[in-house]
């Protein structure tokens, strides 16, 4: 009878860490809605942790402070990192993949929710240490990206628009140079949508040279904000001289030859680099 | 001991299941992973199933065939829906969202994991249904209810430009006139995106006379597909007359004025109208 009490709390408390990523779970009220003692709580989330712990899928975490409690932190182990990114290169491996003029056609790659949701979580995981209170990224394709990661990190994303919008209010501008086609742009983010002194991830799901980004980091100096890491699907190998420092990327475009029909993807620096 | 090792086995079925909605589990290939007779999982499964209906969180469907096995379909109990209802109406009532002519900024509200979050669910247990393929939204501000949507169906979405895009390879475009400007504006979506006879689901975050979601069903005849449902997270009371004859609002924005900085909203008819 205990071990079906016990079972029903755990079916529980798992659902809800999981549903929950980066939300504090407060064990007093916890045990108030369950009616049991705190002791046999803290007994169920040691079975949770240490499976979690053991298979790689996540931590709990202590928080402390007014709105403390227990909290899940996503994690993927190494080996789920290599079959993710096996699946991914599989998939942009195809040659039908190259269009005219060098592009690649990548969009239906992070249309897959189950994709989606691992690239979110390997972002999540990487990122997570650096703290960011928010993430940012342009219109339009890296937005599944910053929406994915909001997830799991449980902070909020914005968007930076390319064009002045008249629905978001005040806003603040920068120009930038796009490295398709080298032309001088401007993107402009809501003056509501970060507060001064944030901690901003930046997230985009293509970088050549870098150009866009670079914007992004200028337009957050508009901000006051720091930017603590910036991530992208996929960055292309050449030109090797990028316009920021650095990056970390899930999948490198090594290489694309439209006439021979030859694609070389590689895993990027997400699994060379160390933080 | 038979107690702990059953924890545990549920710890990680409930983790799976939660992680992966709408993906089938094999029970075979399960009871091989963990070693166990197929039995206990059964045992396991009916406690995870109760909880998960008893909660009002989500049913543990049987699916029948080669790619068979157990999979789970997000729900959301009447008294949850509410409660979000309530927190989201509270968040779009403050008069200081009203923009200069006639807008509203609500931007942030879908910008929050945890509201995105509710809002994906709630639209996945209402059109889970209609069985979609697909899911479909235009740039800018629907891709984000799109792709959380998409995660609890697990079906793919995509999304359809404002303008032709270089690098989606050979697309198809339509005309439409947006309720904002009533100029004569044009979509597309890339030729590969969707497959003759898909069964597609539209969705977007605001919509007043329905002008942009015309255009998007015109776009699925051009493809030869059905739409089977429409969902926005805001309709506006005005025009009552809409291009469109049937969809489903989360919000309805009933009354907002400028001068007086009063605004008006309300539960949508997703919760008045039963398909």
């Amino acid at each position: 009878m205990g071990c079906v009490r016990r079972s029903e709390r755990i079916v529980r408390l798992t659902r809800h860490l999981v549903d929950h990523p980066g939300t504090a779970l407060s064990l007093t009220e916890m045990a108030e809605h369950y009616g049991v003692a705190k002791s046999s709580l803290s007994e169920d989330l040691a079975i949770i942790r240490s499976v979690f712990e053991q298979d790689g899928n996540g931590f709990l975490r202590t928080q402390l402070g007014a709105n403390g409690g227990i909290l899940f932190e996503v994690d993927v182990s190494t080996t789920r990192e290599q079959e993710i990114m096996a699946e991914i290169l599989a998939q942009l491996s195809d040659p039908q993949r190259i269009l005219t003029g060098g592009y690649m056609f990548i969009t239906d790659v992070l249309s897959q929710p189950q994709i989606l949701r691992n690239v979110g979580k390997m972002f999540a995981k990487l990122f997570a240490k650096e703290e960011p209170d928010v993430i940012l990224t342009v219109e339009t394709k890296g937005i599944p990206l910053a929406v994915i990661t909001s997830e799991y990190l449980n902070i909020p994303y914005v968007v930076a628009r390319r064009d002045h919008n008249w629905s978001e209010g005040p806003s603040v501008s920068t120009n930038y140079v796009s490295s398709f086609d080298r032309r001088i742009q401007s993107m402009s983010l809501s003056r509501r949508s970060i507060v001064q002194g944030a901690r901003v991830l930046i997230l985009d799901d293509f970088m050549k040279a870098g150009g866009t980004i670079k914007g992004m980091i200028a337009l957050m100096e508009e901000f006051s904000a720091t930017v603590v890491g910036t991530g992208v699907f996929m960055a292309t190998a050449e030109p090797s001289e990028k316009f920021i420092s650095s990056y970390r990327s899930l999948v490198t475009l090594a290489h694309m030859d439209e006439m021979s029909g030859s694609v070389v993807v590689e895993p990027g620096n997400y699994f060379t680099e160390r933080m």
